[in-house]
């Protein structure tokens, strides 16, 4: 039996201010990645989907990213490899506070906006994810995209990882994704985002514009929280994905 | 054989800002209490601090503080109970992550500044910082002020505590410290620190105005990191508490 | 012919955070308070709305807070009169640099939140921020609460002013309004509302529980700009004062 | 008689934390840049270093950088433009409000480490920066490197400009500087950097490594607050330029 899991960016709020649907979400998905207080969240979104998660029983994963509030964390900063192993083990280190006090484990990180992008394909910054996991607790699963050098590196390190691919972003014939600047960047429709997502996991490949198709392995694919639909979507996708014989749990977890 | 802790607040710098003698102090405490990014510190002088502890063998405590940087945590703000707790789940995590990152075991907690005062005596506030230390790791011990309700109240629900006394302080006949807005608030003189120190370690009295004195228990003496004779104050105190026989050692260690 | 001013804070997203309905209220108000970057808003919501306002003939005045965006600068802060002085002057004159940049004219500071009330009752305090816009520019009008400290300091200080009075909370017989902690704090019928503005724009009185009413001077009338009723209540606050022969119009201005 | 200003950046410090040798700075230079909020500097360094530069006649300008204390404003962060205008109208605003307070004039702009070079060779940040000061007040003078194509771009949209080259820096024989990359980047040796400055000043050329010289027009030469030996070398400098009888004055001002 096909076996995916679920994943989306939860707790990404920060002091007055909500953002996505995140308990909406939370039947439909196997893992949640919280923001931990860099580019969003903040110590009290963070206790409260770390309950929540662990209510619904959801997989708690950290979601670090750059500390760039305004920028949300998805402007590319020039940091050193230092820099980023210092940022990872201090957002990891405060979500798993929570987790911990409320008596659950943190399952998995999965590194955010630029600090995702960055670390994926310069091998100095995927060393130094790498080497911070490794240092704190090598039982952590690296979410990092499939494809990737990070990827690579990390699992040639000896980290359990998951590889992530996009149910609803278009794949060139590089298996590459569309750049964001192009206008077919994203898939709005949610049946085809259904198709692409059965054809990756039961597949192995993944559609391109060219038709041809580009072969890719994924153990998590990705949800976004943010849209108007994202709760219907996501609901769609994981009965689409059930009713296929496809089970819907997170790594490491039987369905 | 009589024995007392040093403790000292350290990391205190941010960015490209030192703050404090760090370095110069580490030979002469035992305990550090280390900012955790919010009223002070980094994520890079947490790693750096953690490390330097650990290569002089000086405890490791976290230093949470109120996030106010811009008032370095000195100024009262109007929290709740559920605000502390998450502040101070948050912060002690972020610490541990560097800790653990580097092969050692967080000792202790000290809560810095305006949040140290109101816990201190706000029973509700008290109430907050010992539920996030039972809840995350009730082996943590608890720095609080001597005679104050939080650490009546934290050795009452089972923590561990260590009673905290102030050798550069003068105290009240009824074993308050007299308010900073007084003149006579510090001791200036290192030898006459030194003898408060000595006398609050051997009989569990401390000086007061008025002669009387009045009785004191302390587990560890506070010492200043950040005024220009810091470090040689340090030194003598530790030399002169040593040379009456007096063993310095943090909490749950020998000297 | 009676005339009042309907002011409402706008601005007060952050990043990648909206917060309430800007666009939605700027018909039916005739002063927005800005946010300024410390408790809400940054440098790109201040030239959105700028220019909003601009387009909307609304009158434009900066709404500076404390340094507290977790808090939403609703906490009170133990700060000085020199820190109040020094926040307000960077913020308004952050505010103001969009203002000119865009062709307009600043007309009018309203303090926010904690600070709102800090100043409005502690004379110190109250100095600072009559002392800040003396020194800065006299010619803004400063929005403080009717029956205020602030109000009567910075109008004998020879400072134009607007006394601000709300028309969904209740008031008290002494002339303050009611607590939020208490049940009856806030006015939800919008019925009742446009009454008690009728009732202090047209009657100088304003409802009490005990039904007496008390005596209250208005130049403004706040409304809130972030529940989800907030533009319609706007709306019905505007046309029932107009129907009921009171122009709505910014202080110095005609309607 | 040639005439040469001398700048320098200062008010870096924040909150708790001093940067540099303000003080003993100004004596010897004719225009400050003043830090203003984002990568350092605060509203109260903002207040107190307007208030020492009107006393000292030294000549104000704003300091504006990234929004990146951890970073002091020296990582380049992905910007757009629009991001780029907004700052800079913000943080000019946010100073322009101190200087106008204590009676003063606002006299120029200079971009900040990271902000500086990016704004200096991207045109459509650099139009970003023209923009903002054409918007906002036109007669404000922009410090830019000599030969770059901000001080190109600047100029020719009729912005009063000032050419700025480095005296403690080496260059390459096409003009621009050594990198700080390398390991003859910097001039340390006191005596040579006064020469570099006199040969910039009186001769418009600049030693280059290979000896030849290039060309080069500076209005501005920037020494460095926060070297232990920044005050020692500022006033050789100053008096090395003007008993070789170079006036010292800032652009728009006679000696």
């Amino acid at each position: 039996m096909k076996k995916i899991d679920l994943n989306c960016d939860l707790g990404e709020g920060f002091g007055p201010y909500s953002f996505g649907q995140d308990e909406l979400l939370l039947p439909y998905i196997s893992s949640a990645n919280i923001a931990c207080g860099f580019h969003a969240g903040d110590p009290h979104s963070m206790r409260d989907m770390v309950a929540k998660c662990l209510a619904a029983d959801v997989a708690i994963g950290a979601h670090p990213g750059f500390p760039d509030r305004l920028g949300f964390g998805r402007r590319a900063i020039q940091v050193t490899a230092r820099e980023i192993y210092d940022y990872l083990l201090y957002q990891i280190g405060a979500l798993n506070a929570f987790v911990q006090a409320a008596g659950g484990e943190l399952s998995h990180v999965k590194p955010h906006g630029a600090l995702y992008h960055m670390a994926g394909n310069q091998p100095e910054l995927a060393e130094a994810v790498i080497q911070a996991l490794l240092n704190l607790n090598p039982r952590l699963i690296l979410f990092a995209q499939s494809g990737s050098l990070l990827l690579e590196l990390a699992s040639a390190a000896g980290l359990p990882v998951a590889a992530e691919a996009f149910a609803d972003r278009t794949y060139q014939q590089d298996g590459s994704l569309t750049p964001r600047t192009s206008s077919d960047a994203l898939i709005g429709d949610a049946q085809f985002a259904l198709e692409q997502a059965l054809s990756i996991v039961c597949e192995e490949r993944v559609f391109t514009p060219e038709g041809a198709g580009v072969p890719i392995h994924a153990d998590t694919i990705c949800l976004h929280g943010d849209g108007i639909h994202a709760a219907s979507f996501a609901a769609m996708l994981n009965e689409g994905l059930r009713s296929s014989g496809v089970s819907v749990a997170a790594p490491g977890r039987n369905a």
